[in-house]
């Protein structure tokens, strides 16, 4: 882990926890390997840290034929990217890479995900995620019912839209106290097989 | 309260609530006098729900001396604003009105925040907040030490990032699934004792 | 009216006004109860004050099947919202709301007119006039054609675009003076009978 | 003249001239050779028209030590370049050729103000005007106070705003009529004496 | 020619010349009576020089029935229009108008395109080259299929985006070195017969 | 090699290659392993491609004490993030990591160059280098001097400019052409020893 400091605000060490993260911090490190940062810098504040993981559980870690987790990581991708978020570009890069099993594809989407190898499906998703990230106001209903046209459920759209919004929170508070991502991140899902 | 549509998504009865919705939505209803359409719009999704409202009051019922509820409220307000978020617009300005106990601050600040009268120290906070919504990277280091200059604490600082954060996550929920402002609110707080 | 001064440039007391606005002004104020601040602050330039409320009079007062008193109070509400400009936000959403004999359409207007319960019409008039207010190079000849096809005659449509262009006007004056609205114009409109 | 048309909207034969505008066309028609086409394309209008002049006349016909006739045609050329207003970059940029005795001024504003050959006076004008004209809410007291600075008077620094603001006016009234500048306006100014 | 500067950065003597251009200048030269300054701005880097003018000649002095040099030379004004160049606007527009035999299409292409008269041919190339050299990642294979549904070859198409990405070069090159159109170029071509 | 196109033009086949490329692509495939995909796609026209490949070794094949090769990828790296071009992203930012012996820097800086861990001159030389590519008319003769003033000589200076002006250039072909970066760059310089 980088010993650079991990955010502008305080950050508990381990046995400071609050009570109700650290079991939750515990298991994540355990399985992954590390604790991704943005845990470390939301535990002086567990409230918010145990609502923000509710919400992304809530809607990350979910698979439906009409949105998989990994085309909800490329969602982050995306939008994170629009906004300039180092942490969550690199962060759910790595995760995308990792759900999609494509060492190529988070990239193409950080960067220009007009261009990026998508289906149909997916580049609508991602154009209207971007401008609900960017110019809220310009999303309409006929953009939903787009979404629904190519087999999205009502509960996949409530996802897209709540993904970006999730993140439109994540990466300014990301922004604000200026969380770097995890080395390990960087490499992770780039080799045949880690 | 209106009859027209309040989300493009489900919106349960109260009888359908999920038991850990219920009991808040009573009381607020109760102290209210009226549901605000968030409520309804977010309670097919009660994980949200909890995770949203958890968020909201860490950060908003909070009265410090350098961030008082209704500095709050006008960070929410000249955020919302700028992303022409109609919902966070009149249900915090509403808010504000009552908050500040200023029936013209909350309008003064929705169209043009630059010039409505407020301290150095209110204007600095919301030159900031408004440019976390709208353009997060061009946030330094810098801006949060004027922050500090400016009487805010730590703790302060990180809220004004993190109201910022959340509401830019509200008010795209609030474009995505199209969610009216209650018509109540848009008389509160505008007459002499309501 | 406000104590605080109404103009950044000097404000002429009622017994200095040039001849030629002297009785339009008792006028207005008998009419209205109280001066609109716009008055006072052109006053000191009696030539550009005639001519502006002679383009105002010719463009505003005028009610026609294709484009009514209201609608035009929601072009000046929909664009000088685009341009942030208190001033006429205030007292022409307050106009709107007399107008239109409906409290909430200025409100919604001015923040998101995109989703705003207006008729098809309307929505398309607010659509050019917003795109006019800020970036008139992309106003085609298709799209005074649409406002045809929504039935505004010749004399309409080039009514829709000499209103946005007065305000684009008035807009920037009003920032440039920094005019406050009269505090009578926030509450105008919006109780059941005022 | 071209034969092309000069408005997308009626243009009255010079026999069908409103009698306000009568004597005053014959007369810039005689002063400069040919009528300007926005003089054509108002005439439908004459109130409109009459009160375009008005204000043209109590802005741009005034020489001071603060802001003389050149300078005035500078801040329209740059803010009307800033509008992509093809008329009044062209007609107005052929009456600053004349104004400022320079055949390249014009062309140096319209493109790039900021590297354009000026004293510092006229550039902290441009910067102001360009800014009114384009982010009007960005506009504080402190630019008036910089003008007032390089030695503008108050009646001056209120010159430049209401150019600004005329002209905001004109260019989106000469896009939406789109009127074309005379040919004549293209080469004026250019050769050594005309 | 000019005596301010042509260039910040030094510009070498004709007799100091690296030979590698001693010929060529002294040919510009002798054919134009004047040796336009992005030449002397370049000269201190000879092969970068080279370099430029090569890819200039490669794409600039080629006609085709599907982009003739006068096409040519419009997509290189309304691309440095759009980057607010003002040697690109104001040598390359001379060129434009002898090229195209029309002393105002360059002016009119530079200010206001959309609106130029202009076939629907160069109208699509401007439409898609202005979006190019402002916003290329919005650029689409459809845009490509487009200019060749107007008669474009597949040469013409690489053309257009090879010019505009040359002038994207070229633009920022002279802001870079405040290079200053040379005076003749301000009167070629508006004329009769010059 | 990927066995999707490398352009949406013709590609010679290495047996097609002009004589004046041959050698070149020879010795480049020799030393990467590989041909990167701009050399492919750049072979159907040899003038360009060797006029281009002379900009770029007179510009980047430099090492000097203000601006060493690896700050001048990272001024492509930067640039071609604001003109979110693929190619340029992930293949400047493979040598990047390569010349600055550093795996993370590169992502760093196309994400967000303003939070990366550079030195004050590198980053001075990212705000201008990132203007210049976005907005070239708002560079100034300071913003020159900020660059002299942290050390990099007059010859620097320039070519900061012209790296700036060369991957406008790139960026938009790339775009234009649709080349995708070969997929070695993209986990180039992120092992410890490659």
């Amino acid at each position: 882990m980088t010993s650079s400091p991990i955010s502008r605000f305080p950050v508990p060490s381990r046995d400071q926890l609050d009570p109700r993260l650290r079991e939750r911090y515990a298991d994540v490190e355990e399985r992954s390997g590390f604790l991704p940062n943005v845990f470390g810098a939301l535990a002086w504040r567990p409230a918010e840290a145990e609502a923000f993981f509710a919400l992304h559980d809530a809607l990350m870690d979910k698979e439906t034929p009409g949105l998989s987790k990994a085309d909800r990581e490329l969602v982050v991708v995306a939008t994170s990217a629009a906004n300039d978020c180092l942490y969550c570009v690199v962060a759910h890069g790595a995760i995308a890479r990792i759900r999609a099993r494509d060492p190529y594809l988070a990239d193409q989407v950080a960067v220009d995900w007009r261009k990026a190898p998508l289906s149909d499906r997916v580049h609508a998703v991602l154009d209207v995620a971007v401008r609900l990230a960017l110019r809220p106001a310009e999303v309409t209903a006929a953009d939903l019912s787009t979404l629904r046209g190519h087999g999205l459920t009502e509960d996949d759209v409530w996802d897209v839209g709540a993904i970006v919004s999730l993140f439109a929170l994540s990466n300014r508070l990301a922004h604000w106290a200026a969380i770097p991502p995890n080395e390990e991140f960087f490499l992770l899902g780039r080799l045949p097989r880690d």
